[in-house]
């Protein structure tokens, strides 16, 4: 406490050169003056998540990468290939700081009784530029971690289990009663699954491999659709038909796999209905939301599914918006109640603020891979 | 009125037989009564508009037509690729009535009082089934067409006109303040930019080919785009910026036409705001509603606007679902009261029942030419 005030702590750095070269490295910053609403947290754990790499490594070719340096001055470059740097205009020669949530300690508080409150309480956030050894957030916007609960427990509190619990609530807000989600055996779909299961709300989970088929059969998921396996599209046809489900969430993005969940949704909307023929389809809004990205090329609509659809982006922030800080606050409450349950992340590998810059380190988070998660921990050397 | 209740008339009908050919005929169907609250309508003409076509003629190969009577007795049935019948089995062997709408003459009404004050007059309905020499319509949904209108100026009364507002009230509901258009130099996009000119509401018009560019600019059109140009895309950006434009009606479907609008659209807002990056894009929300099919393929979407994005169908019944009987009724008197300027309609050919199922005039009609359009005159030998 005594010296937040003075000294200065690491700063994870992604910046893209004008001349087509990312480079991270760790900025030494002035560690925050919290104002009189805030609170300077010292930065415990924070998790690289999938909504973080897109900042962090934009889309450079990590087969170039060259360290040089070592330990706090570690810098990293890597090439971005000429045709994507358009993308990258808005960034070109800014110095940005990354990592969207994770929680610490409060160390320092400003003058209000809320932030007062908080002095020595472990707690979450997701204010950004959380790769780093401290960092003022609103007190407003922090959540008390429950006793018995670690850093670690609490540093995803925010982007997954605020995603997955604004899936379900956006279901019920367009008067959908059952969803649908790919890739849906990622940390999210894990706790969107024990959500809709704890809820008793039909989930369809959509799936690449019979692995991640098993994970979620295991966790009692109870409609599981692989689109590696034969029959793929049947199965969906049945599962939307069992369920009622007419809204997905889907984390790919590329192909044409929202274009087959709408052709599905519509399948089981026309069997379900038995009626007589409409050349425009039937009248069941069928509703998929692209969250993510893991395939980056086109999305391509067969437009096989009648004319009552909808395809869109679908984003945690504005989302909270619309529910407002009541709701918010509603969803936060629910997390922190239920943290090493129904939101409970596992890491597999956690790593210091300059580790996060060694090649072979950044190839791993970088693989996006179910299953596999790290944790950065700012105060580890 | 006399022999309405009792000798026959002719309705067109369209068959899809499991076989895969399509059967067009002349149905002789008893004169409907009407019912209480219905009156008879002697259709004196109905447009053949281009969302009449999926039912007339489906995906058939015109190529392949033949004809075998005459007259009244006229049947031409055509080939449809086997790997399209899978998409039309909702209707196969099932001989169905065409013809969304049109106008005509009530020469008998139902007891209700409602329905008596229609007699021997000149009206305009959408029920379907227009391609007939009768038809019975509910009183509460006929439009009286006002004094020196012709049926054929009334008989596109509803389809096109409704569905021009339509998107004008959309962009309202949904807070846009300026609107897109593709296939802009249709009859319904010549109509909709009367509307805009009249409104003051500021329309791009996004069309293929230079004559269209002309017609629409020679009608007062201030923002014209023309995707055969080179340049398009910035011309696009331009006129979305010039006019605020967040909100678009697609006829077109296949392609990327979409994608571009989106992208477009989200440049204009990034340069309006000139802020901050943000790697999921500007905040502001751009829509585009697919309402039509002139490219059948898929629709390719680069997901290089952000995440404030939407795609959907836009369909003209449920969206006067949507508005209730006092916005729809509003919309229609709208069009009565300017059935001869902003809503007026121009046919390149006249035609009787039997002549429909010509193949020569097929053709024609099949065409969707912008510019080109049929009418059906039922009481034509």
């Amino acid at each position: 406490m005594a010296d937040s005030n003075q000294g200065t702590g690491l700063q994870l750095r992604s910046l893209v050169k004008a001349g087509g070269e990312l480079e991270l490295s760790l900025a030494k910053v002035p560690i925050p003056q919290p104002a009189e609403d805030e609170v300077l947290v010292r930065v415990e754990a924070s998790p690289i998540n999938p909504s973080d790499l897109g900042l962090l490594l934009g889309p450079a070719d990590l087969s170039t990468a060259e360290v040089r340096g070592v330990g706090e001055d570690t810098v990293v470059t890597a090439r971005i290939p000429p045709q994507l740097m358009r993308a990258l205009a808005g960034r070109v020669d800014q110095s940005l700081p990354v990592g969207n949530e994770g929680a610490g300690v409060v160390v320092e508080a400003g003058a209000s009784p809320q932030a007062q409150a908080l002095m020595g309480k472990l707690v979450a956030g997701v204010p950004g530029a959380m790769y780093a050894q401290y960092r003022a957030m609103k007190a407003a916007d922090v959540l008390v971690l429950p006793p018995g609960a670690t850093a670690a427990d609490g540093a995803s509190c925010f982007v997954n289990p605020l995603t997955a619990l604004g899936m379900v609530e956006t279901m019920r807000m367009e008067g959908h009663t059952a969803l649908a989600h790919t890739a849906a055996a990622s940390n999210l779909g894990q706790m969107l699954n024990r959500i809709c299961l704890k809820d008793g709300v039909e989930l369809v989970n959509i799936v690449r491999s019979p692995e991640q088929a098993k994970l979620l059969t295991d966790a009692g998921a109870k409609h599981v659709c692989d689109s590696s396996a034969p029959g793929f599209i049947e199965a969906l046809i049945e599962a939307f038909g069992a369920t009622g489900a007419t809204i997905a969430f889907d984390a790919i993005g590329g192909g044409r796999l929202a274009s087959q969940i709408l052709t599905a949704m519509e399948a089981a909307a026309v069997r379900k209905a038995g009626g007589a023929f409409s050349r425009y389809g039937s009248t069941t809004h069928k509703q998929v939301y692209i969250y993510g990205g893991l395939d980056t090329g086109p999305t391509e609509l067969m437009r096989s599914f009648g004319m009552a659809w909808g395809l869109g982006g679908w984003l945690l922030t504005p989302f909270l918006i619309k529910i407002g800080q009541a709701g918010a606050a509603r969803l936060r409450q629910r997390v922190a109640d239920e943290l090493k349950t129904t939101f409970a992340s596992h890491y597999t590998a956690e790593i210091s603020l300059a580790e996060a810059l060694q090649p072979a380190i950044m190839a791993g988070y970088n693989k996006r891979a179910t299953g596999e998660k790290y944790l950065i921990r700012p105060g580890k050397a």
